[in-house]
Parts: C-alpha cells; sequence; structure tokens
C-alpha cells in the first residue's frame, strides 16, 4: 500500500489532484438536473453528487459549486424551486458527458446535446426523455457549505416516473434493469451487474464469518 | 412510463417507501467509516452516501441519521475529530453489510464482522485491513439540515492509502482494478465495468450527436 498525505496532494499539478480527489469517494450516482428559466430557457447538467437525505417524505440533495459550469441550472431552480433528476444510462452517456461544457447561456444543453427536453403532467422542469428513471423535484432549501463555497440543494421527490417492471418485489428499482450508469472520477462511466443483495441485518441473525 | 406521486408514497407500507426512495437516486458509493473512542471502543459502519465536496482541499461530506444506526460513529467523530473511509470491494460486502446490525454498544463491528482493525501513521482512528483504497478523515464542521433531523459530516482527507498501480496515467483511481463496488437501495451491491471515458468538454470540441 502507498500513502498519499494532503502535503503531497497539495503540491500536485492540478488536474492530477482533480483526477485523484473526485476519485476517492467511490462510485458516484449519474444524474441529468432539467431545469427552465422563468423565461422560457431549458438547461440541462450533468451532477454525480446525488445523494438520499430521507425516505419520508422523500428529500434528495446535490452539491452545487457556484461559480462553475451548472449556474444557470442553480438560477433556475432558485427562480422556480422546480427541477427534474434523470438517470443516466449508456445510450446517454456521452451527451450527457457533453452537457458539462460551457455552452453560451442561450443555447439549451437539451437541444446542443441532443438529449429530448419532454414535459409531464403539467410539471414545469423538463424531463430527459431518453431517461428511464426520471423525478421531479420541489425546492426545499439550499445550505451554503461555508468551508469551500459550495451549495447542498434540498429538493423533495413530487414525482417518480419509470417503467413498472423496474420495481422489484420488495419495491426496490432494478437499477441494472433499467441501465442506469455509475461514475468514477471526473470522466469515467461504468455499467454495473448484480453481486449479491442481504438481508436487513439483524443481531440475532449474524452469520458466522 | 408509470408515474408514481409523492401522496402514493406517502401511502406506501413502510418497508415499500423505503425500498423506492433509497433507489430513486441512483447507484450510491459503498464505504464503511471507521471510528475509536477516547476510551479505545472501535467502531465500523457501513455507509451510502459518501459525496465529494472539494479537491483543493480535498473535503468529503457524509450524511448521517443522528437517531438511527451509526449512532457511535458519531459521538467518536465528535469526541476525537478522527476518522476513516474504506471502500468496500467483493470479499466484505456480506461483512460490511452486516456492520449495520444494532450491536451492543460494547461490541465492535470489526470483531463481530470479521473485519480487520488495523492502525496506519500514527492516525487515531482505525482503518479495515481488507479495503483497497482508505482514507484517512479529520472532522471540519457538521452542519444540521433541519428539515429531517439528518446531519452532514464534513472531513478534510488528511492521506489516501491504497496500491500504487490503482493510479492511472492521468491520476485518477481504478475503481474496477481496487475492486470498489457499489450500493443500489438498502441491500444491493454491484460490481462495474468500464463503460466509457469521456475527454474535459471544451464547447468546440462538441461532437455531432
Amino acid at each position: 500500500m502507498t500513502t498519499i498525505t494532503t502535503d503531497f496532494v497539495s503540491k500536485m499539478d492540478r488536474v492530477s489532484r482533480l483526477n485523484l480527489i473526485n476519485s476517492v469517494t467511490g462510485f458516484k450516482p449519474a444524474n441529468l438536473i432539467g431545469t427552465k428559466s422563468t423565461s422560457g430557457q431549458s438547461n440541462c447538467a450533468i451532477i454525480s453528487s446525488v445523494i438520499h437525505l430521507g425516505s419520508d417524505p422523500g428529500l434528495i440533495g446535490f452539491v452545487m459549486r457556484p461559480l462553475t459550469v451548472p449556474r444557470h441550472t442553480m438560477r433556475n431552480i432558485l427562480e422556480t424551486s422546480s427541477y427534474t433528476i434523470n438517470h443516466i444510462n449508456a445510450d446517454i452517456a456521452e451527451r450527457a458527458h457533453w452537457t458539462s461544457a460551457d455552452f453560451d447561456g442561450h443555447e439549451s444543453e437539451f437541444d446542443m446535446c441532443n438529449l429530448e427536453e419532454i414535459y409531464r403532467d403539467d410539471f414545469f422542469a423538463p424531463f430527459v426523455g431518453q431517461s428511464n428513471i426520471a423525478l421531479g423535484m420541489t425546492l426545499v432549501e439550499t445550505i451554503d457549505i461555508k468551508v469551500n463555497g459550495t451549495v447542498l440543494v434540498i429538493g423533495k421527490i413530487e414525482m417518480v416516473h419509470m417503467k413498472e417492471d423496474y420495481r422489484t418485489s420488495t419495491g426496490c428499482l432494478d437499477l441494472v434493469k433499467a441501465g442506469t450508469i455509475a461514475i468514477s472520477g471526473l470522466d469515467t462511466y461504468h455499467t454495473t451487474d448484480i453481486l449479491a443483495s442481504f438481508p436487513y441485518a439483524r443481531v440475532n441473525d449474524l452469520p458466522v464469518f
């Protein structure tokens, strides 16, 4: 085993540091955030920081870098309180990746990256048509993370769109069947297979390891 | 496509709701948090909510439910400011899952689940010996998420332990080579394969989709 200390990391070139530190948390969920401004300009941004916060009510967070790429996303969410979270699958992985390009503010990533902008059930924010699992979200609050200026955006799940056969007998979603992919680092996309499922862990049922 | 609304979700039985809402964010990183109390009692807890917050300095967050399983983890982190984040691989997936059982406070999950408790470089908190990538962390701050009583625990990466050959030519970690796995829902573990890597997205290089 090699040990890399924080002093060593701070002396790395910027790209190596970004690549290392963006890899060390493990696999990340691959999602597109869909938004629309009050003037009707849509926006679509890849984000790897979506996180489960609670189940009743269903609350989800994601981390926004205030001064970097998805600034239109943040502005639209604050203006309209409405956004969508759309799972990325292999068919749209490359298009999803390219939403991170710094397009002019008058161009929609839906158009530039050939992602289908669709509207469902009178929900304000646009969904990604090619996504097999998608959530309609309403903003609950934003929390400033002062130590580095990032923002935790917290929203409530209003609706889940998916094919019914993705739901397993226990109510989970089969993400492999849905084609959902994962991200490592800043640029690498992964398909997955099921390794195992384990029962709810009760002390009295503890296996002999 | 089927639409499940929040009203429908709130009327689901508890297990179905937990399984659905814990699945909808996509794949989650699979990590074990290692801690030790000031009196020397070690603790090891599986956590699927580790999130990248920043690269310079390297900052990582995870979400803690204050009243549920990993309460010893939280107490130890607040007492000692020291913890480790250890990637879960296929060899220890089942043992890692069972750390979520509600053991007596005087039993260490390292012992109960046959996870190797090791100490490195005079770092206070214990590492998981079978983990191929592990981080030594120092607490920076905790942020209360008032809407549902969860806590975002933010820490600084002090050191990264890994095999040198996991680092790619660009400085990323090859998580497939390291055997790191991903989680979906509350109980399902996934191996991954590389689908693709894409270049840094510059507008002028946009492919024709």
